[in-house]
């Protein structure tokens, strides 16, 4: 079975990796691919989010990355898959997410919708928070994979001495 | 008893048009009023809102459609109602709605705020995910009322194919 | 429109008195009805409630008070209404009272049921709240209507002194 | 790969059969365990909820029936899956389903939980409400398959005539 | 002990002062601290927010009020404190401050978050809703401190004559 | 400020010590009392919990263990206290707890209740899923201090081989 697993990852995190690497071990293949979102203004490039994408999922040989736009489900069929993998952060995502699911599924119906839970100690993650902590010089060692983290520094230098400094 | 039942209504869903014919069934008579919301760009002009309620609401002899500006309290007391309908939609309309009930309560306390839950089906529809899907070129048959496909069409012809095609 | 507030009101509380006097403005007739609930074991003997229900509603001209048993919608349909009244506070009865409400949608299409927000003051109460406190000698004053404070202090005497004494 | 879609099942309902269907697209085999719940009295014997499963997912070729007791994780190594499917419905399942998911994915860091979400026309659905309205002499004809439904009239006849009759 | 009460304050309302009394109770010292939320096109210049603060809280001598830009935690440990304060309404801020709340205890485990939960009668209440029922010309009489509705007043006169006018 | 940190504690989790741990280095010091509940069946005497929670805090030196039955409010006071810790995981206890801290607002306005969110890492413990799993046999190392987790093996052995045994 192959599926998607569509997002924004402006920029992925250690918790969209952690959703990844789990998806990628129950599915024989998973494509992960970037959906810009309109809506906001972007921080990083399509083709930069991929290449990071890219990068931190070399080591998953079933896992290959992408990018589109439009409507997801057409794009699920079209990459030959049946199944949207989601990750839920406890009580956060579930309006968006759940009402998507459900206009995606009147959209086709054939087409599923998975959830895996983010791992407890990811749960308070966003690419959003990551964006606005490390923009104000905090520390985000951890919270995205090392390419993100050195990119991320590149943009903002850390400034926040940390505990006990 | 009169009522009214306030909204963006950019464009009526068909989970818009099935609380308005419960509503209608309840109360004696029901205003349909379109207040704009000047935090959204808006799709529809406000007359076209109200004249595609209209058509929509044609069979219901006890309902009619009207538009406003300024705080809702005032403006159901200016019609002689005395009651305010709101739809649910399961978890996702809790928290605003629910403020905004106790301060309308607060700005006139003879004014009541209910509620009804959006039928099952409907319970993930919005206008706001329905210009998205359109807007893609995706099929939203079904999900609102005939006269507001045709008008979406109009702006965003249907490109998805749809399964098995 | 002739609407039913049905409940076990094992006793009613001040947050119930609040429902069935906002539901009477908006309804030409409310039938406040108790349901036992067979799952838990009664404090107060149906009688006994309607009683209490009785004697804190005799100022309302247009409500009266019955008891019954058995599935909610056929009921509501032989004593000729077609709405049921359901209070909700805050977070807590989303779930079990939106699952009724679909369910009761289910067996009768043709009864709605409307929700009115407990007001805010309220918003923590609950029967089964009450009996806690009161069990442990707590003051209910304010909490629930006179009558059932008298009921309660027989049962159980106020030992907490208060603040300050 | 292999999943096991765990629950009482006491009875199985349309929701459960939604759930089924759908995995049984997505994974290559599915084991439907029957896990008694010992904190509930239970309506049927575990051998007879095994047997409406079978009948109901007879049309199935990669869905077995089979049943347990004690641990999830263990039991789900033992038949040779390491994926766990659950159904969630919308706002009700959400904590004690993650909060699950979390402790068995301590319990065995190697087996993921997927969460599907329940069609939305059965979202209210359970087995508890199900055995609540046929014990009431309710219609649950459309909320369970077929031979659930003769089980429960056997049990309780429908005493409701429904509406308009 | 001290502790940080951080907010945007654009204006204090009468939720934020209930907060700010009830934590100079438990706090041997309290900051009252403007942090602007870039994100916000704000009503009042920080200056003007400071000083109505300093205003309506010239009656609690343990509190202190003060404006900061930039990362919260560091900031705490700039002013000696150890301890966050956050007011909770209901359900409404559940998701946001819990995922700040995790986010600082990342970045420096040993400050800690304590929520205080608002006064029932103000759980409705935000910045965001006084400023608009306030430009629409409601009143907001009990709902801010009597200097912040002086000003909003300046802003916006009321015009709504309330119930019964 | 002295400080009250109630539960059943039956057994104290790995949570709880988290809880008592952040509130010992708020609050000058910290009363944990046993407040047995009535509604379920003990797995552990009040004394043998007093116990456990006295070995598992002897090196908190501000941190005193008691025990106590009825209103909590009244207990705050004759102890000398003034605030009451109460520790919150993610989505679950919202409700019973915001319910029972205004309810004990309205008993004794005076003395306050503040929460801390439990670590993510044990957002999803609870004392029951601890003994749900102990009693089938499952491993709960690092979920219990080992005090607690060696009298859980004496009543349930572990049987559990482990993933990859």
């Amino acid at each position: 079975m192959k599926a998607v697993y569509p997002g924004s990852f402006d920029p992925v995190t250690a918790g969209h990796l952690d959703i990844i690497e789990r998806a990628a071990r129950i599915f024989d293949r998973l494509v992960v691919t970037v959906f810009p979102n309109p809506a906001k203004a972007p921080l990083f490039a399509v083709e930069e989010r991929v290449a990071m994408l890219r990068e931190v999922t070399r080591h998953l040989p079933n896992v290959e990355v992408d990018s589109s736009e439009g409507l997801l489900v057409p794009y699920v069929r079209r990459v030959g898959a049946r199944v949207i993998v989601k990750g839920l952060r406890a009580m956060s995502d579930f309006d968006y997410e759940f009402r998507m699911a459900l206009m995606n599924k009147k959209l086709d119906p054939e087409v599923e919708t998975v959830f895996i839970l983010t791992s407890s100690q990811y749960s308070y993650l966003s690419s959003s928070l990551i964006k606005e902590v490390a923009s104000l010089g905090g520390c985000v060692t951890g919270l995205v994979p090392p390419v993100v983290e050195r990119r991320l520094r590149e943009l903002w230098p850390v400034q926040e001495p940390g505990p006990g400094s």
